[in-house]
């Protein structure tokens, strides 16, 4: 951080020529490090790609890996294409693709003649694959080997093969068609004897993916299965690629974050806080907003053709909020839970019933008691009896509809294919708000009659 | 999952003894998948310790050892200490810890004395490392080698540690007195020559964390320097033990539902959805819902102040649900945004001018364009230009209020060492009732004033 504030002055009073110590001190920072340090510096794409150059070698490379894509892609754009080559052929494969795919065409036209002719048909062969599924996350760089070679020649293949790969530590044994035979861990290869031929000791239950699994559901089977890398296949067996761990990490924060913004109503984004530009930020938060206050003006309907009413009893209005408040929040709590439950695979669609049986007990449980206690504050304090049976019966109903429309609604968005967690939070706030008032009005009206 | 319900009908009807062909198709599956099964077979816990001894060899040990804390607690609890010896010997350290000290005291004075004397040992160093620190989640199974061992030394070590430790791939370099001086990949290990020291070829800048560290913090330093392994060193960087990335991955899931449930109100607890006992969910829930009850009264006991100006004009009444929903919505988007960029890392407490600045801004964007849809709204329907202006204006100022409250909270709570999260969802959404309704009537009766 220091470093960063230390760079930023630095480059804005000496141009792009940051002094020899400061270059020494990023050279010895980690890649990560160096482009946390880059990116809050707030230099220019220009000057960062000026202080990579002066950083030099192999770090310098892996610190550009590191990068966001928007940074990795303004330097990309700001810069001559032959400087920014060795960066760019450097990348990992899978996210040199989502590089090449966000920069301007005429960038990527420019660039794509220099990359040597391999990592061109890689990057062809990865481009068609949907953002979002296995085969836009996987690398091509995975350990790949025979069946029919020795332990002792496996050992120097991974010898040779490190250099280019991004784990030697699951090897995968293919036929001459790429099918996937089995796969072997670099541990399993050492304990060994080093005649054996790797057939007699591969795993052939292979735990592997399509290439079209959603990339989520690939991180569930990475954390289920404690595993470093799997396999990506086609329809035939055919290996594809490798998901590795540390990507899945990724994947994981991305996913919890959208879920994060989705329950609370902000339309998904992939910038950090601070990056998010704000007017974009604005319209990703403005949107919903709007939907909600049009959606909540049913409540003023509501009110309003009940005004006959609020005129006879306006003590009715005063307790609204807390009917709407306690009942909005038991629907998110349900919602919340249904929400992270389905996307930990621990609730599924077809758990419809089980969920419905299990939330109305925790509904009737949750509603008599703070039916009860909302019936005592107002009993105690106005002594009005009919109010105080409103209030609480109101409780009871509207708390019983919004937790079961809380835990519900995420398992039919779910069957919809649509995401659950568009249901949690201010939607179903807003929604209980205007199904509470109603029932509200129903029960005083009902009530007044029958007490009269 | 057929397979469970499979086991379930049969272990019904045919006591403990399942047919030899279910066993089998047990035998073949994971042990990930074993433990799926098992938990929802809905068998007792003897049934399924039972159907673990038929399962045999060291899969039905792995199978144990991926069991819910909360199954492995009951099996150990409703068997004898003898029996369930092997299952537990079997464990990973830290695994073992937790599930000892989950247990009747009766039961671990029971088993203890039989676990062979160096993991008595190994349990008890790790024994008082305090819940959610680095040292509670690491294990004791690491490679480790002195600086002086040449490569091909190395490698042979590597063959013999290897089925003992958890992991290889990462080989931690010590002194006499376990001070860590360096590490090694295997990857790097095996692409050496055979005649060097490991001294020349190590890292030495290592990135380690200390045993006090919260585990949360470690997933976060694992994910951002894409490790497999990170070590735990004390104060005098002794390696006390390593996490591993499988672990950080169930660290970090962990961490998110207890955000999840946080930010929804839910007192955290750690079982699964369906897992936890309805009584105990209740009490999750009802305990912060009875809070919200009283804190939402704040917002009665507001409106009861101003009745008289309510009975001068009920229309008013109508469009409080309107501004307060609408206001919690945007407290709510805000402060989720911060709790996230907070556990990401991508916010610190440091950064409270940086937020607000950010907030206010926002706040005042979204206040003035949804003040302004909401005044149109009012005079349409209404044509009462007195009742417009008080709904957009006590709009745009609760908003403000909202958004800055819900955005620098979390970081007001960041800093007196309280989880963040608690402030999102209904919580803002309560306080924002009151502070709404509060502004509400004071702009309306300043109007009326100005007006007429």
């Amino acid at each position: 951080m220091i470093l960063a504030l230390e760079i930023e002055r630095l480059a804005d009073c000496s141009g792009t020529q940051l002094p020899r110590t400061t270059i020494d001190a990023l050279k010895n920072l980690h890649p990560s490090d160096i482009a946390e340090a880059l990116e809050t510096s707030g230099c220019s794409p220009s000057q960062l790609v000026e202080i990579l150059f002066q950083i030099g070698n192999h770090k310098s490379c892996d610190a550009f890996a590191q990068l966001d894509i928007e940074t990795q892609q303004a330097c990309l754009e700001a810069t001559h294409a032959q400087t920014m080559l060795r960066f760019v052929e450097n990348m990992e494969p899978d996210d040199r693709v989502d590089l090449l795919k966000a920069v301007d065409e005429d960038v990527r036209e420019a660039i794509m003649p220099l990359i040597a002719q391999a990592e061109r048909n890689d990057i062809r062969r990865l481009w068609n694959y949907a953002e979002g599924t296995a085969g836009a996350a996987m690398t091509t760089e995975y350990a790949v080997l025979p069946q029919h070679v020795t332990v002792a020649e496996a050992l120097e293949q991974m010898r040779l093969q490190a250099p280019n790969k991004e784990t030697i530590y699951t090897i995968h044994i293919t036929d001459s068609q790429r099918r996937l035979l089995g796969i072997l861990s670099l541990r399993d290869l050492i304990m060994s004897k080093p005649r054996i031929t790797l057939d007699a000791i591969m795993q052939t239950r292979v735990i592997s993916v399509p290439h079209d699994m959603a990339e989520e559901d690939v991180a569930a089977v990475i954390a289920k299965y404690d595993l470093l890398a799997v396999p990506v296949v086609d329809g035939d067996n055919r290996l594809l690629g490798i998901i590795t761990v540390d990507d899945v990490i990724d994947i994981m924060e991305a996913e919890n974050t959208e879920d994060f913004q989705r329950i609370s109503a902000v339309v998904p984004f992939d910038e950090g806080y601070f990056k998010r530009p704000l007017p974009q930020l604005f319209w990703s938060r403005f949107l919903w907003l709007a939907v909600l206050l049009f959606t909540s003006l049913l409540s003023t309907t509501i009110m309003e053709m009940n005004s006959a009413v609020i005129h006879q009893m306006v003590a009715l209005a005063f307790f609204i909020p807390m009917v709407t408040g306690t009942c909005g929040n038991a629907g998110t709590q349900s919602a919340t839970m249904v929400v992270r439950a389905l996307a930990l695979g621990e609730v599924g669609p077809g758990d419809f019933l089980r969920v419905f049986r299990r939330e109305l007990f925790m509904g009737l449980a949750l509603g008599i008691t703070l039916g009860l206690m909302a019936y005592f504050r107002v009993y105690l304090q106005d002594q009005n009896m009919l109010l105080g049976w409103t209030v609480g019966v109101a409780l009871l109903a509207t708390l019983l509809t919004a937790n079961l429309t809380g835990a519900l609604m995420p398992l039919v968005l779910k069957k919809l294919r649509l995401d659950p967690a568009l249901t949690a939070g201010p939607f179903i706030a807003t929604v209980i708000d205007a199904v509470g008032i109603s029932l509200y009005f129903q029960i005083a009206i009902l009530l007044m009659t029958v007490m009269k």
